[in-house]
């Protein structure tokens, strides 16, 4: 029998999707990266039905991409020559909300908003909010560990994560972590898997952490800079005077006239940098103190948002800025990360690499973090980047690293990242880490090429 | 060459100990356990120095059981009969702290408490916080994932690591994690080398997290309960009320006896429990909130402190509490951990387990998070806990699990949680974790029969 023939049999009607143009639909992530051809997509509505995909490619040494939403900026869902595309974005229960222990069930396909939403009906939330969060899914977050706005606060997804369900290669089930809010018991599982990028496992159910949502709405502030680099002293001097903001976000020239381009904000000339920070409600005074902190730092204008409509808004701008380049042309996203002292070092080299190259780079950053997005853009109608963005962006995955800094903080490496692996990731880990990913996924049908 | 020699050779002078009686003071860790014959200790003092030791042990297959200081509560560092004792105690250096970035990089002997006095002189504190933190290292607290009294506040060791340098067992050097906030580059080994418990390999540096320090002086609450399960539903009520304790922990009046008879702190006969809660200096709302929540729970008094110096009192008495419980007899310490609406009923059963056997239990709890120390009581005299003591344990440990708990919260599981494990770790985690043991140690030399 046909391989795709015996898959079909193994799972139930309507599962396996054969037909070209849908299969296309399912190869591609956020990035340009061009798409192997798979043999064909899976839709799993089950854990079993995970099971025994996986349990068929292992047989058929089939290579399985994973899928959540596709809203990667890396490359991990792209497809490989040749694999099935596992779609787990129909697994969308929230099998459990527990108020009394501040924890949730959920499957990979829960769109990360959704959950949201359903804890705030219990005055909680789930805190990992990545820009794209009202697209991405659960399970994607889980497989590039994403951060977001929040995470200055309440740490990245593996902080909210306590348990893991996953399928193995080879169709076992393995069930990591716990329901409690501590335990050492055994190795950390659940974190391994957590940014592994489904190359170690296909996660089919997550126990993650909710937090209290702040009962009073919070400060939200915008200050206008006449350069980034003064935004970036004053997100080193919040930092320094021990303000622990909601959010503290920098948003560079470039990212402000995409967004005033498309929805015409009323931008400024003399503006070149956006700084948008976020106090709990009960703490107006830090809120006064990061106004001040930001003008003593050149902040030209500086506006406190009195309603939660008025907040809402600005940080939907914010939320904004990648769709808004998109609109520029093609995109090249990179994602590093530097020690929080050296943002206003790293913002002042992505401009100057800018120049040197003439790319054009447009950067938002979760500046609190020190995570910084230089989004370069070039021209739709070219297959890749063209050399002098390869060439800036070369220059500055190495002053990030330079910094003391890494090359993804929330991404994940995907395929894109991977040429510049070795500059950060030594010998000795690049063993270790293949050693790893022999043990749970010994034929190496699981994302091959990705990651690591 | 006899292998001893051959290390002798291997080494700077001094560094390895042959006699037998000062070997025998490195043999032990805090629990009751036999440990075997070590054929010699080497006590480093740099990285070489413990590569030298690995290389040396990976030749001769001599088991290594690394060593911080021995305030274990699992029998981790325990001797292995034939094995080398590793201690890095003697690696005391705080390589770096620097405000700017909340980082320090720091050595394994570090104690925690002198890491947290460093932090303190720029306004910042190393969060985790076991009670043992004035004699425990920081290699010790992240080979076990120490928690501690702040972690319902600040999370447990694991969450103040960003990056460690470890010595694989072979000698080669590891360097894992980062100096940022955030960062996806690869599998998480960090992670998984924190609550390894000496088994992957000898962590000999780390870069912790450090965080900003309360500015104004905390408000403690110290609330008298009539019983341990009305202390636990007051702990279930604060935890519902959203608030965010700076720690909230449990004495039943079994530690509460045992700490007055030492220390004479007039305790009165129809108090059963007492808790201790902390709210931040700037948020007497909360505190005055669990005032109440206690009040409407039973508690009969309730007394807030008012200066610093009673605060440190307060909480100094229960870090008291396990030393004192040591001069009653010895001692078995459990360190299960539930969900936080299961500690009123975890607390009952604990109870009942020590009627049913006549068992002498005193508890403690970082009743925050769930994670209860039933302390069992036994004769001094005996060679190990007599069979009522164990009957009690093995129930204790069921229930645990039944109410979706875990084994061991904080401690970790050395050798004296290992007959359970199975009850809770099922037989893939169990290949899984053997695959990555041998993945970082093939010889099986590192800490063998621990942990897994
Ligand atoms: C507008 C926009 C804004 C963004 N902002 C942010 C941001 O602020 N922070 C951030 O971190 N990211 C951001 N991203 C990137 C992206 O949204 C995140 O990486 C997100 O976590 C991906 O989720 P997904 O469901 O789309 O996963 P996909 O893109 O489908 O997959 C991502 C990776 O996860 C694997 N995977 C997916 N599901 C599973 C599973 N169940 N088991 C195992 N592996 C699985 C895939 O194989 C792939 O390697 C943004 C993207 C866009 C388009
Ligand atoms: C009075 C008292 C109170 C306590 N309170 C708490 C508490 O509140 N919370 C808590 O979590 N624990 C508590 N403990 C337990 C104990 O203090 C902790 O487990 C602590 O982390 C052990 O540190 P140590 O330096 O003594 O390590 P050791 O006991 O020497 O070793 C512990 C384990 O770590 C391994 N190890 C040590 N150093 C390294 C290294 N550099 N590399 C690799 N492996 C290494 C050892 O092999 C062993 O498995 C308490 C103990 C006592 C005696």
């Amino acid at each position: 029998m046909n391989p795709v023939d015996a898959l079909i049999d193994a799972l139930p009607g309507g599962r396996v999707l054969t037909d070209r143009d849908v299969i296309d639909s399912y190869a591609r992530d956020q990035t340009y990266l061009e798409p192997g051809e798979p043999l064909c997509a899976v839709v799993a509505q089950t854990r079993d039905e995970v099971a025994a995909t996986l349990r068929w490619a292992s047989e058929h040494r089939v290579p399985v991409v994973p899928r959540g939403a596709g809203t990667g900026l890396a490359g991990g869902a792209t497809a490989v020559e040749g694999c099935v595309m596992l779609s787990l974005a129909r697994m969308t229960a929230i099998r459990e909300l527990s108020p009394a222990d501040e924890i949730a069930v959920v499957e990979p396909g829960v769109i990360t908003a959704d959950l949201d939403r359903a804890a705030r009906e219990h005055g909680l939330m789930y805190a990992p909010d990545p820009s794209s969060y009202e697209i991405s899914t659960i399970g994607g977050n889980l497989a590039t560990n994403a951060g977001g706005l929040r995470c200055v606060r309440y740490g990245v997804t593996r902080d909210s994560t306590l348990g893991l369900e996953v399928v193995l290669a080879d169709g076992r089930v393995l069930n990591t972590g716990r329901r409690t809010m501590k335990g050492v018991t055994g190795y950390d599982l659940t974190g391994l898997f957590v940014g592994s990028e489904g190359t170690l496992g296909v996660i089919t159910a997550a126990t993650l952490r909710l937090r209290r949502a702040p009962s009073v709405p919070p400060i939200t502030i915008a200050a206008e800079f006449p350069s980034p680099r003064a935004a970036g002293d004053a997100v080193a001097a919040i930092v320094a005077a021990g303000c622990r903001p909601l959010l503290l976000e920098l948003m560079d020239r470039g990212t402000l006239e995409a967004i005033d381009a498309w929805k015409n904000i009323g931008l400024e000339p003399q503006v070149r940098a956006m700084l948008i920070a976020q106090a709990e409600g009960d703490r107006p005074e830090e809120a006064a103190l990061m106004e001040r902190l930001c003008e003593q730092n050149g902040a030209g204008f500086v506006a406190v948002s009195g309603t939660p409509e008025e907040t809402a808004e600005l940080i939907g701008l914010r939320r904004l800025a990648y769709s808004a380049k998109e609109r520029l042309g093609a995109c090249l996203v990179e994602d590093v990360c530097v020690p929080r002292s050296a943002l206003p070092a790293m913002i002042t080299f992505i401009e100057e690499a800018a120049a040197r190259h003439d790319a054009r780079i447009c950067t938002v950053a979760h500046a609190g973090d020190g995570n910084l997005h230089p989004v370069f853009i070039f021209d739709r109608g070219l297959p890749e980047p063209p050399p002098g963005v390869w060439a800036a962006a070369d220059e500055v995955f190495r002053a990030a690293l330079d910094l003391g800094g890494t090359l993804t903080g929330e991404h994940g490496v995907g395929l894109l990242k991977r040429r510049w692996l070795g500059l950060e990731a030594g010998p000795v880990v690049t063993e270790v880490q293949q050693g790893i990913k022999r043990v749970f996924d010994p034929l190496g049908i699981l994302n091959p090429g990705k990651a690591i």
